[in-house]
C-alpha cells in the first residue's frame, strides 16, 4: 500500500489506505478479512491483544479442552467392560497442560503467520474510528478504507453493580478458561452457557462447585428440558445447583470470598466466577465520531452493514451486533459481510433476500448451538415458545433419547430427550433440540433440515443408520405422522 | 380372524385369512407388519426362529455391543488427563455379558409382547408360499392373504466351495456375534463390514486376529480412503491385515484350523470366521409355487412389489430383495411397502414417483451406512466412482478431518477424512463420506442434504456449531466454492 493523505482523514496524519479495515482480530475479524481478501480487496486488521480473539484463548478452545477429557472418561465409565479399566480420577494437571497447548500458551504466532500467508496486513494497537472510513490506531497511525470498515470487536463479561464485587476480584470467562490452578471451592453466578460449562469443567477437575442461578432454570434460551437435564447432570457430577438464588453482596479481604445470598444465607468460596452476561466492546472505539453511541450494540441489516450510518461503509459482524453471540455465527456473518463488501466494491447489488448470498438469514432462523456439558445440550432454530411467539402454527414432537437403541448401546443409563418443532402450514422444521451424551455431531442434521427447509415428506426418506443415536429422527417423524 | 376356506388355498386345508401375511419376523417383517396394521389391515407374522431376526440377535445389536466399550476406552486413552485414569485392558467377560443383555440372552419375549400389544398375530414355524396369496406353515397350517404376502426372510452367510471348509466348522456372522468365548487366534476371511467390525471387536477383546482379504482393500463399496483408514486403524490395534490374500483350503482335525493361502503360506488359528457375502433366504419358501426360482434374490419395483409375479399381491422387503443389505434400509422399505399395501387395499393409486410416499427412493440414491470400527467409516449416496459411472458431471471435495478444531479437541492424534461428491449440473450433493473417530452421528447431516437435495448455496447457510467435528462441512464447502 502506498500511504496517501485522505480527504476524510483527520488533519496532520499520513494515512495508510486499504480497501477494507477490520477492527478486531477474533475469529469474526479474521474471517471477514479473509473473505475481503478473497474478493480481491486489500485488507488490514487492527488488534490490540491476541490475534485469534476470545474464542482461541479464553472461550471455545480452552473451555472445550477442559471439558472433553472428563466427558470421555464419563462415557467409558458408563460401559461395563470399559469401566473396569478406569481406576483413577481425571489428572487435572494433564488436562490443564493440554488446554494450554490448545491456546498455544496464549501466543498468537500461528494466527499472525496465517494473516501473513493470506496477505492480510496486521496493525497491532488500539483502533478507534476517526470519522468516515478512517481508523486511528493508538492515536498515531491512521488507516483509511476505500470501501469498508468492519467492527468485529466482540464482547467482554458484563458485571453487575454489587457491593464488594470489585474487591472480590471475581473470575470472568477469561479467568475460568485460563486458570492454572484448580480452586478448592468455586462459586459460579449465572445459569447460561459459560456458567454451566465451567461448572462441569471445574467440578470434573476437582473443585467443589456451587452454581447460583437467579432464574428458575438453566439455559433459559433453550427448550426447558435442556436446562433440566443439564441441571440433573451437573447435580449428579456433584455440583450444588441452586436455582432462584441471587447474590446481594460479596466480601473478600485477602482470603476466601464470602457471598451474601438473597435468602439470608452465605456461601464461602475460594473463587467466584461471574457469568451473568456480555457487554459489547464498543465504549472506546470512536463510535461518537460517526454519530453512534459508545458502549452500544451495533444494529445491522442482513448484510451486517450498520444501519445508523450513511454511505454503507461501516459494517459490524460477530457478537458486537448482538444478532447471535456465538463464534460460528460470527464467522458466518463474516463470510456474508465479506462477500457483501466484495460485491458492493465491484459495483454489484448484493443479494440480501432471505437465504441470499449476502444475507445472514441463519441468525434469524435460529442459530445452532452446542453446550458441551454432560449431557450435551444442542439446539437449532426456534424453540416451541419462540415459534408460537412468532405467530407460527406449530407442533412439537418429543422423544426419549434413552429409548433409542443407538443411545442405549452408547452407554448404560443413557438419558436424553429430543424435540422437533414443526411448522404445520409449511410442513417443515423450524426448530430442533437434542439433549444427551454425544449428541453434538447430531445437531448438524437438524441444522441442514431447518435451513434447507426440507419438507417432512422428504425427511421421511432420510433414513438414519442403525444403530446410531440419529435413529431418534425416525421416532420423531413417526410420532409426528402418527 | 374367522378361519374360512379360500378359493386359492391348497385343497384339504382350513385357512386362516388375513389382509396381510408377512413371512419373516426380523426388523423388516416387524416394521412391515406394523405399517400394515397401522393402515387398518389384519396382519399375521410367520417366523421360524426368533422374532427380531438377525439384527437383534446376530448382527447390529450384538456387534455394536461388542464394539462400543473398546471404542470408548480408545477415546479416553487419546486424551491426556483421561488416559492417566485408564489402567487396565478391556474386561472381556463384562463386554460379553453386556452383549448378552442386548440380545436378551437370545430370547424374543420382548418382541413377541410388542407384536401382541400392536395386534399382530404370530405364527411360529417354517412358512412357504403355497400359490397365490397363500402361505403354508410347517406343512400344516394355511394362512391366506386378502391383499398381500410380504417376504422378509433376509439372508444368511454365503460360504464358498472350498476343500475342508465344512470340516473346519467356520464361524459365520452368527457365531462371531454370539460367541461366549474369546478365541486365542481368530482368522477372518473377508474385507467387508462384517469382517472389519468383527476384526475390531475380537482384537479388542483379546484375540490375535488375522484378516485375510482377497481384494486390494477393505470396504470396497465405499470411497477408497475409507478402507485405507480402517485398515490403518485395525493394524494399529494389532490386527494382521493381509490384502490380496486368498484361502485355497482348510484343515481341521479336532484341534486348531489350518488355512492354506494362495501364496503358498499357511495360517493356524483357533477359529475362522467366513464373512464373504450373503445369500438370500429363499431356497425353501415355496417360490416355485408362484413361478419364481428358489434361492434367487427377489426383484422388486420401487414400492417393493415383486416384479415377476402378476396381480401385485407379492412383496419382498429387506435384504431379500438385494436393494440395500442394511437393517435400516429394510425397515425403510417396510415402511414404504406397508404404506403401499395400505394404499392399494384402499383402492388408491400408490405414489411411486421418485421420493413419493410409496417409493423406496433412498435405496437408489445410495443408502447411509456406518461401519463401527475405529475409525468409524460412514457414507451416504454415491461414491465419486459410482457417480461418474452413473454419467453425472461431478466433483469430489475432500478435507482432512484431523485439521478440524473439533476433531483435534475430541482426541489427540485424530485421523480422518471427509468427502463430498457434488453434482455440478444441479449443484446438490449426491454423496458424502466421513471417516474418523466419532463420526457416526455426523452422517445424518449428509443424509438429509443428499435426500433433501438441498442446494449448495443453501448449505452455505447451514452453519456447523463450533467447535464440533461437523465444522468439516464449512471446510468442504469453502473448498468447493474456492
Amino acid at each position: 500500500m502506498t500511504p496517501q493523505l485522505q480527504q476524510n482523514a483527520p488533519e496532520g496524519y499520513a494515512a495508510d489506505e486499504y480497501d477494507v479495515v477490520v477492527l478486531g482480530g477474533g475469529p469474526t475479524g479474521e474471517n471477514l478479512a479473509d473473505r475481503a481478501k478473497a474478493a480481491g480487496l486489500s485488507t488490514v486488521l487492527v488488534e490490540s491483544q491476541l490475534v485469534g480473539g476470545e474464542c482461541s484463548y479464553w472461550a471455545c478452545m480452552p473451555s472445550k479442552a477442559l471439558l472433553r477429557p472428563a466427558a470421555a472418561l464419563a462415557h467409558a465409565r458408563a460401559l461395563p467392560g470399559a469401566k473396569q479399566a478406569v481406576s483413577g480420577p481425571l489428572d487435572a494437571a494433564a488436562v490443564l497442560a493440554r488446554r494450554d497447548e490448545f491456546t498455544s500458551h496464549w501466543h498468537d504466532d500461528g494466527q499472525v503467520e496465517w494473516l501473513r500467508a493470506t496477505g492480510i496486513d496486521l496493525v497491532r494497537g488500539h483502533g478507534r474510528l476517526a470519522g468516515e472510513r478512517a481508523v486511528l490506531v493508538d492515536g498515531e497511525r491512521l488507516l483509511t478504507a476505500r470501501h469498508a470498515v468492519a467492527v468485529c470487536t466482540g464482547t467482554r463479561a458484563a458485571l453487575p453493580h454489587l457491593p464488594g464485587l470489585a474487591e472480590a476480584h471475581p473470575w470472568t470467562s477469561r479467568d475460568a478458561t485460563s486458570s492454572a490452578v484448580v480452586p478448592r471451592r468455586l462459586a459460579i453466578v449465572g445459569g447460561g452457557v459459560v456458567a454451566v460449562e465451567m461448572a462441569a469443567a471445574w467440578r470434573a477437575l476437582g473443585s467443589e462447585v456451587t452454581l447460583l442461578v437467579r432464574g428458575p432454570g438453566l439455559l433459559p434460551r433453550m427448550e426447558p428440558f435442556a436446562g433440566e437435564l443439564v441441571a440433573a447432570g451437573l447435580a449428579e457430577a456433584g455440583v450444588d445447583v441452586r436455582l432462584a438464588t441471587a447474590v446481594t453482596g460479596l466480601h473478600r479481604d485477602g482470603g476466601p470470598v464470602t457471598l451474601d445470598l438473597d435468602g439470608g444465607g452465605r456461601l464461602e468460596a475460594d473463587e467466584v466466577l461471574y457469568a451473568t452476561g456480555r457487554a459489547p466492546h464498543t465504549d472506546d472505539i470512536g463510535l461518537e465520531t460517526v454519530g453512534l453511541t459508545p458502549g452500544s450494540w451495533l444494529e445491522v441489516d442482513e448484510s451486517c452493514a450498520v444501519t445508523g450510518v450513511a454511505g454503507g461503509w461501516l459494517y459490524a459482524a460477530g457478537d458486537v451486533n448482538h444478532r447471535a453471540l456465538l463464534t460460528h455465527q460470527g464467522k458466518y456473518q463474516a463470510r456474508i459481510a465479506g462477500a457483501a463488501i466484495g460485491a458492493r466494491a465491484r459495483g454489484e447489488k448484493p443479494d440480501t433476500a432471505r437465504w441470499g448470498a449476502h444475507a445472514a438469514s441463519a441468525d434469524t432462523a435460529g442459530p445452532p448451538q452446542v453446550v458441551f456439558t454432560e449431557p450435551e445440550a444442542t439446539a437449532v432454530g426456534l424453540t416451541l415458545r419462540e415459534a408460537e411467539q412468532a405467530g407460527l402454527r406449530v407442533r412439537a414432537v418429543d422423544h426419549d433419547l434413552g429409548r433409542v437403541a443407538g443411545a442405549s448401546l452408547y452407554g448404560d443409563g443413557y438419558r436424553g430427550r429430543a424435540r422437533l418443532v414443526v411448522d404445520l402450514d409449511r410442513e417443515v422444521l423450524v426448530g430442533a433440540t437434542f439433549v444427551g451424551p454425544a449428541v453434538a455431531e447430531l445437531l448438524h442434521s437438524a441444522t441442514v433440515a431447518v435451513v434447507g427447509e426440507v419438507p417432512i415428506s422428504r425427511l421421511w426418506h432420510a433414513v438414519p443408520s442403525y444403530p446410531t443415536i440419529s435413529e431418534v429422527w425416525l421416532r420423531l417423524l413417526e410420532t409426528y405422522r402418527g
